[in-house]
């Protein structure tokens, strides 16, 4: 049974998103589930040989990139991403049982996650007063250790407490969604699907025009960018650090065209891997099998071309 | 007195990054601070006119951008930013008068604040049981009212509550930076000193190409970017924006052909202002006299160019 | 009166194009033709002071670019290019009065032109033998003297010689046109007609890239070239020469935009002259007046933009 | 033996430029020499199956690129250059026997070679008379038949009529080069050896940005172009046609990838063949083992990348 580590606590959304990746089925049976205090040590988890996998979250429609995500994959050997899964991070409100949401009189919640239902809980339970918990997943804890009344939680801690579910679905912005992926070591990707995304860490010489050439390899091969980060590396050289997402797989020839160009000229290109996106955005990039065919006919002197 | 609004409560880093600038005379005088919830509700108190400006964090050193003072300041009415200052976000350990470092067995601290220093406390106070607080600020409160010996938190929250520093510059991560901005009205920016910043906000057709020839009007004008960020607009339009930062200032000629050509090509442009950086980091862009003064010679005529 | 140069002998179409040149206007009054040996050499004497101008071929629609002349403009001082003018280079047939084209018995021609009229000679005088003439209009004369029954050659020489014309629009090529210049010293451009064309030359280190990032100056800036030669310098520094022309004029901002640019970029640029265009070809350069305007409501602070 | 057609007649410089590439052996053996009036009639003896190739002029050092070739290539079957030759384009004064150059009282030229030949005839035969021939090779054939005492010939022609060499290597501009080229039915290019040309025809939307597009397609692949000629198509449809030669073989990875773009992306694209340099000039396209072998790795999934 293979070890997958994710970013714990037991009951974190993160456990969730390896829960999703488990039902599809990528696993080939059952797992064991390790719970790590970062998403920066789940990944050394499996840089240590320790585990076989990692889940962590990468990006938030909320918040954006997550930074240490993103630099943990940058920095330290080489590892790849497999899969991804995206994960709306609603919370749940999790009660004790048999307390109606009118009767909360004190919710306990990870001062993160009271941030993001403020205007929730001034409207649902306005006399309730707030007890700090230590994570999403502590705060359900502290209701069934009798510190609160209700907590703002996930569905999963409160399931494995035995407690009520008061509300779910919850979030004061809409469609809040947390994209999560399986990062493991080096290995060929899983195959292509058409509707794959790529990623890579790209190191740039801090010049003007240094990014617009990297960008023309992508753009004059018909390659659809659709993350774009730029953080300065700072090693003190006046490079910045590019992490950048596009349509397409290793196994498209205008992909693995860039990837060996960018391997030309940047300071310094990481692959972090290619695999199935869950959704299909942008365009994918052009078929190499017509222009493909013309030129093998050049090469052999056909005369109609 | 001018009111400015900070990312509160009081005691924040922030708070800390108001101050420094008070520090630097661009206010002309003492200002009166209020603290905001949010960064969004910092900014939407300048909007509203409740304040003549807000300071809020824009950018991290270990965390990147912050997306919600991003995301605040791209959608709404414009405003303009006339200001940065970094601050170094170490924690101070502060306590109850009377006890050593080694005397505390009990700490409070925001979960945040808490993740980034694990290492620290593991090293120097081994013994000590967290308590969990809803900020920074709130942690220096909690050892004011016994809850706990010490707290991770800041020297400002510790002097107005007459706490003992036990230690400063506390951090896992050498030289955790973090940028803040002064936010206020549309208005003329502050004079060009050589060493600015510009700012802008972008949204580009989700098309291959779109992107390259949007950084094309930088890296053909020798204008050097210096931060870039991407996210979905989430509109349903298949755009993205982009959050660019380069050298120089609305007056140098190059950026402000840029700023033209791109409102005539981007789907959409937002500029946030012109403003003194705090270190030159980045090639300034090129000076525009000695090509103009040709052009002028050929329009006059002149022979010998 | 002033005194312009043409690439003669007299008779030419070059000094036919002199003679269209004259008829619009443009020289205020009655000019004085002085025939040269040369292209280079009715160029030279525009450089000595000799003329006031000089018309010259510079392209042709059959044989391309006349190399001599834009050499000639590329080296030595700076000139300027003022007008255009297109004419149809086709021939007339002209013959000693009284004779019919089938009663031609021997033709004169000037060997270049015998080789554009090759069929048509074929076709319409198939028994005619040829007797070989120093130029189109030295073939004119060799009828008037007794050499030939009839001479290729221009309308304009045999009037002067009192012949008689047997056939005109002589082409084995249709619509062979040829575009000639009048060439003065360096002065204001005639002023912006909304079709105008500007012409440069540019020289370019011999690397990769330096060309694309050349031709991103006016790709970016929305200008059309519509003429683009290259040619090596020989001067041994690995330098090529490229003659450019663009729609638009110096009065155009983005093409004095891209002309400040080059002058920044290039090894070096020179202007030979902005002028009214004979047709409308291309997309002429976007109007900078919405951008200028937005620009300068953004200096002065306006806010809803 | 071989029928090979060149641009005659007999005793041209492109008879000169055929007998040049016999001497390499690039034909096996002795061939058939079949001179054809114009450029166009020896490419169309190839594509009529008279011939097995012909040889043309293709680019001048003087008068740049030759034009009648140019569009000869670019229109019809397509064919394809398998070798080049540079050649000297001085002339040889030829004379009737006995005759020292000082007594040289009238001398036979073609006009253009008189042309080219004014300053040398000015200082040297100050007193000669000037006889108008049909050709080079027609001024040998009039000394021979006693219309002139001396002919502006090519040495070719003097031998085979029999008469002296008065001076050779006779040109106003120093190192006047012509190349010409050998262009027979497509067919395998020749092998590869580092230091080839390839050429193609390139016909491009007349739209800002297109012509950028094209040579990015070039400059991101580190490919030199070595000569670019843009002449308008005349099809009323506002296309431009591009003649562009580049450093490399269609076996260099970078030059397929290059020529397979263009076929996805250019209205129309014709290749002229890849064959051997007569000289190193540009920058060779970059190697594409090491990026190669890196793409393989990243597929395997091997680590340490």
């Amino acid at each position: 049974m293979p070890r997958i580590a994710y970013f714990g606590p037991s009951g974190t959304f993160t456990e969730m998103a390896l829960a999703q990746l488990e039902s599809t089925g990528i696993f080939d049976g059952p797992v064991e589930r390790v719970a790590a205090p970062s998403q920066g040590a789940a990944i050394e988890l499996v840089r240590a040989g320790e585990t076989a996998g990692a889940v962590v979250p990468i990006e938030s429609s909320v918040e954006g990139s997550i930074a240490p995500t993103l630099d943990a994959l940058a920095v330290g050997p080489r590892l790849q991403i497999l899969a991804e899964t995206d994960l709306d991070v609603a919370f749940t409100i999790v009660g004790r049982p048999g307390v109606a949401l009118d009767e909360v009189r004190r919710i306990a919640a990870y001062p993160v996650a009271a941030a993001q239902v403020r205007m929730w809980l001034a409207a649902n339970v306005p006399l309730a007063e707030m007890y700090t918990s230590a994570s999403n997943a502590a705060a359900a804890e502290d209701v069934a250790a009798g510190h609160a009344d209700a907590a703002v939680s996930t569905a999963l801690a409160g399931e494995r407490l035995g407690l009520a579910t008061l509300a779910h679905g919850v979030a004061d912005v809409d469609r809040a969604i947390t994209r999560f992926v399986l990062v493991a070591t080096p290995q060929p990707a899983p195959p292509r699907t058409g509707t794959d995304r790529t990623s890579i860490v790209l190191e740039l010489a801090n010049e003007p025009g240094s990014l617009m050439r990297a960008f023309a390899e992508f753009a004059t091969r018909g390659i659809d960018l659709t993350r774009i980060e730029s953080r300065p590396t700072r090693t003190g050289m006046g490079t910045y650090r590019f992490y950048l997402d596009c349509v397409g797989h290793i196994e498209d020839t205008a992909v693995a065209e860039a990837l060996k160009a960018l391997h030309r000229t940047a300071a310094r290109i990481r692959y972090l891997g290619s695999w199935p996106a869950t959704s299909a955005t942008g365009t994918p990039p052009p078929p190499d099998a017509p222009a493909a065919a013309w030129l093998a006919d050049l090469k052999k002197g056909v005369a109609d071309l």
